[in-house]
């Protein structure tokens, strides 16, 4: 059976928060109108960057969400009038301070398709090199941690690595490696 | 140089929308307080349910955040006072019709910890077997879609499987399987 179209009645912006938006839809359902919100959001970006000696550079950064330091790719924010692969080298830089000219896209993703209208678009950065130091936005405080792609895996099975667009980003770059 | 703490001055729930809190945080920036928000939602959990012959329980449906039909892996929310094991048994028994009692646990990732504080705990499901019609919630639609393990890695590499939860849950099911 195949799935039934969906008749939406209206859609309208009913919050904005900076980073996303929050939109109220009504939709003809089976007994009436029903209401239901998604979050609007610009695309994002994530990088897997190897150094020419073939270890993976990623992040260590204060997370608001889960209140915490955690262990991810580089990343962040497509913005306005950016390519993904210009966010990209951004991002590293800012982030981690490393630099690469060699970026390769690994596909994009949905992070939720439930609720999120958003992509992430993912890369493998090659030959990246430390450039100098990161330079986040204000109050941001990143750091470079330089693993290994054995190190990197044992990281992503024992809850070093929780991300998971930070995950799907690190096993398509070592699929593409050729990393065992 | 390690993370510097972040110093939180206040949380408030500012926004009830169902399936998410919107909860506002001021901290103290280097020049003065600052604000920012999170989403504060329920765990997630997300189901990689294998037959006896070997073949992957996929799930269509209509996403209303990506306002189109996705191909997924069965999941949702957990529910207050389910434990995720349980809560993945009703997911997939609700959107496929498919029901194991042989759940392994694949370990969980943090959606987006960036802006949310939610996990999504991963399993494998063994030995599923078509036991009634999907019965999803009102006004929802779903559709079972077994496809096997080759067709679910043909499906990541093409777009038609583009959620990254997903993503993570059959990377892990197919690594657990020892599916090439």
């Amino acid at each position: 059976m195949p799935i039934p179209p969906i008749q939406k009645l209206s859609s309208a912006i009913v919050g904005r928060h900076g980073i996303f938006d929050i939109v109220r839809h009504e939709i003809e359902g089976a007994d009436g109108p029903r209401v239901y919100v998604t979050l609007a959001m610009p695309d994002w970006v994530s990088i897997a960057a190897v150094t020419a000696d073939g270890r993976i550079v990623l992040v260590q950064q204060y997370r608001h969400g889960v209140d915490g330091v955690t262990l991810e790719t580089p990343g962040g924010i497509v913005d306005e009038g950016e390519s993904p692969e210009l966010s990209g080298r951004r991002e590293l830089r800012e982030e981690t301070g490393y630099a690469s000219r060699e970026l390769e896209s690994l596909g994009w993703v949905h992070p939720n398709p439930a609720v999120q209208n958003n992509r992430c678009h993912l890369f493998l950065a090659r030959n990246a090199e430390a450039a100098g130091l990161p330079a986040p936005d204000e109050d941001e405080h990143t750091e470079p941690s330089v693993l290994t792609p054995s190190e990197v895996r044992a990281a992503m099975s024992d809850g070093r690595i929780t991300h998971a667009l930070s995950i799907v980003t690190l096993e398509r770059a070592l699929a593409r490696l050729g990393a065992p």
